[in-house]
């Protein structure tokens, strides 16, 4: 379906028949692994018995040691990557003879903090269901040796989804082609990093130290979950973020609202003016300048935007909305475009703790959601003069006795110093080749997501390594990430490991020519 | 200084000169106490004594006896008046030979609860302090028989200021004027309430059942503070009060801002929206009529307001302010007008426990302060009507499911029923009487403010018993009413005493002829 839609922008000189569905590898891997699903978990049972918190330095090398075994297993030569005071990220290498083009696995091995205390069970624990916890689903013994999974069974455990089993997939994709012998198309080289969770602090670093060795033509995330509808998804980008509280000053007091509203500066008031000076009740952003350095979607984007699939009234029901924010148009579309969430206010007390006072202070978070070419420094300092013409003296510390007496509106203005948005065209050959290799693999239309609606710091590595990222997720969107209890369903971890073998297998004979 | 401003506005008709000063009356108080400040304050003492919170009914009871019998001890008839399932108010009669006018004295000696780990000693526990506790004033013991207070010292405990004191003012007033052989220049009545801090729920009822009894030409509140300058300060009013709650809603549950904000509705931004749609920074209120039935201040309120103490600039610089809302008119003015006062809103988190989430539901709760003419029920007719006019489903419940799918914007409004203003002309003879009797008693300028920025339900006596009502306060501004460590400063109370000889003295004769 979406390689229909994108053939109305090739242009003439790119190759032009779509490829022809062959789901033969698909059905020829599906067969192989029908025989050896019970070896497949266990490796991946063995990965996420490891802890793998980022902090927990000790059991981060050990699932890095682990992974390194696992990719010298299938003929690559592996090692960890260094950076200081980071986890070692886990690299891999195996060159394909005649390949012309190299691509960069991603995946991370590091996990989410974990409340245990929320968990069902222990979250290093490694535990099979017959479907999710969340329908009740109980807990069941694993296949013995030679046996099935049913494909709506589920594992349990942190980084179930996030990131383990992607690495897991991939492997036994590589395992799958060379049993089946079936030539990989490309170069592969593997990036496992082991402090996404916490932060990638040190990933810039980390990719400008060993830049060399991490050239490419093109990265592939196997992160984040496929479609809500369960159709598989790539994106081709994901927002930028940039976090900032502000924070409004009334009288150093909590007053009587008797005896001095109306007088005394209302913060909760100030601040309600604000952020609705800020954006409008539709989404719109009302700062000035604040759409300046935005790019329109591409006719190619609009048009995948377009073929989404529908799922907008099954969520508003199931989220009991009566109506939409903008002017109509899907979520997808909604979430591609630059955003001011605010997710909190506080000042004074509501409910049954509410009193009559005129309140010293209010403050409202918020994210800032970023599109191409935004920069989060040139929004802050939009934001910051939005802030200045509304008669705000700016401060980014609490401010002193003289500095409140001396100015008639004071702001304080923190937050994150926040990322940009990445994002790949989607009419690159590239781009055109992998969706064009997954759906030929996978004998159905892929969701084409122009970006992901939520933020991770890609535009690092296509900032340092000056190469396209694609994301091709597997697992389940239901798969609880970041929280407890979180799962995989086994039906994507057959799915992903079909899709990645038909990628690496299909990817370098779609790509076209090296110009 | 009053007494001049008030002039202007006095028509030909009335007596034309303005009393004297004659303090004479003042300092044979004065004299006559210093020789009884031991015994004077043992009768406070013993009262004070007696826990008040109003659901004690047995310790209610006790206190309204002892208040019968300091009553008769001065020749007054007394007994307590019921209304069911209410503290017993406390009524006593002194009739004046010759005299026209009749005048009610009101204080209550209820007291608010107490949060006894909040106070540094118990509440009941009578504590003299050789000054302010802020001040780190330590406790020492009482004079003994024959001895003096210093005027700075303070007693500290519930209800020392709120509202016993002015009980025993009075009635240490009656004891001067009886021993300096002066004559009182009306009849007296006496209204103690006895559950006036725990909302006055039966004051309705007790005041109609009573009605014949309590008839009168003026009520006389000796509740409340005097000016923060330290001023006597006679109030001709107060505000009404209505409290207003807010809920709007979003999503039923929390979603990710990056993959649902700016397609679900953002319940933060709603709410501030609507908090600037219907109040301006300068505390300009823009629903629509809503200052319809405002009274504008009379000639007389207004020179009241002018001449008031010049406070705003040691109070903004106390409270840190860099500006005050309004055009430049001083608190007492912007206190006298009505206002929404915000004083909570919430929604989400802020400061280290924000997240990126678009929240289920944002809350505002404010106080409207009402003026004359303003009606609580037709000020939330109107809030109604604004807020069905920007789009919003009016709801008084939490709504369901169906009501949330059913309506773009739902609005829940709680709240309580509120009460409107009192206010009392300045120009009326009786108002007139009041302010010349204390200037004339005092030696100096009283305080005239129109009405009090703070909301007591005094309307009520008004419109059950169709009489004028004055406040005639004597109780240090800083005495902490309502909270822990409330105090009089001594200095108050004989001030007090002195004042309230001096209307019961004078009154009668500058009321002018009964028409």
């Amino acid at each position: 379906m979406f390689a229909l839609v994108l053939a109305l922008f090739m242009s003439p000189q790119q190759p032009a028949a779509a490829a022809q569905p062959d789901t033969s590898l698909r059905a020829r891997v599906a067969t192989w692994r029908a025989a050896r699903e019970v070896p497949i978990v266990e490796e991946l049972t063995a990965l996420l018995s490891i802890p793998n918190v980022a902090r927990d330095s000790v059991n981060i090398r050990r699932n890095a040691a682990l992974i390194v075994s696992m990719l010298e297993r299938r003929g690559a030569t592996a090692r960890v990557l260094e950076s200081p005071s980071s986890p070692p990220a886990v690299y891999g290498e195996l060159l394909t003879p005649g390949a012309t083009r190299t691509v960069v696995f991603y995946s991370h091995y590091d996990g989410q903090p974990v409340d245990s205390a929320r968990w069902a069970t222990a979250p290093w624990k490694v535990v099979l269901r017959d479907g999710p916890l969340t329908a009740g689903a109980k807990e069941i013994p694993f296949p013995a040796a030679g046996g099935r999974f049913d494909p709506e069974w589920r594992i349990y455990a942190r980084s179930a989804s996030d990131d383990k089993s992607p690495i897991v997939a991939m492997l036994t994709a590589l395992d799958a082609l060379k049993a089946l012998g079936v030539a990989r198309s490309v170069n592969l080289k593997f990036f496992f990093a082991g402090e996404e969770d916490a932060g990638s602090e040190h990933l810039g670093d980390m990719l400008r130290r060993h830049a060399d060795l991490l050239k490419a033509d093109l990265w592939l995330f196997g992160d984040g979950p496929v479609h809500q509808s369960r159709k598989p998804k790539i994106s081709f980008g994901v927002r930028g973020v940039m976090g900032v509280q502000l924070t409004v000053y009334g009288p150093a007091r909590p007053l009587h609202s008797g005896h001095y509203g109306n007088w005394a500066p209302n913060p909760n008031v100030m601040l309600a003016h604000l952020i609705a000076s800020m954006r409008d009740e539709e989404g719109r952003i009302l700062i000035d300048n604040f759409y300046d350095d935005v790019l329109q979607f591409s006719p190619a984007q609009r048009a995948a935007l377009d073929a989404m699939p529908a799922v907008d009234d099954q969520i508003k029901a199931n989220l009991l909305l009566g109506r939409t924010e903008g002017t109509g148009e899907p979520l997808a579309a909604q979430v591609s475009r630059p955003a001011l969430n605010v997710s909190g206010i506080s000042g004074g007390r509501t409910g049954d703790a509410a009193a009559n006072v005129i309140v010293p202070e209010a403050t409202a978070y918020f994210d800032f959601r970023l599109v191409p070419d935004q920069r989060p420094e040139r929004v802050r300092s939009l934001l910051e003069a939005h802030l200045v013409e509304r008669g705000y003296h700016v401060v980014h510390e609490d401010p002193d006795s003289a500095t409140r007496r001396a100015h008639p509106r004071i702001i304080k203005v923190t937050g994150d110093a926040g990322y940009p948005a990445m994002s790949t065209a989607l009419d690159l050959p590239v781009s055109r080749a992998v969706i064009r290799a997954a759906e030929a693999t996978l004998g159905e239309p892929v969701v084409v997501e122009p970006p992901l609606g939520g933020s991770l710091p890609l535009y690092m590595f296509k900032e340092v390594l000056g190469v396209p990222l694609i994301m091709v997720p597997i697992v389940n969107h239901d798969n609880n990430q970041h929280a407890e209890n979180e799962n995989l369903r086994i039906r994507n971890l057959w799915d992903g490991i079909e899709l990645y073998a038909g990628l690496v297998a299909k990817l370098g004979r779609m790509w076209g020519p090296v110009q």
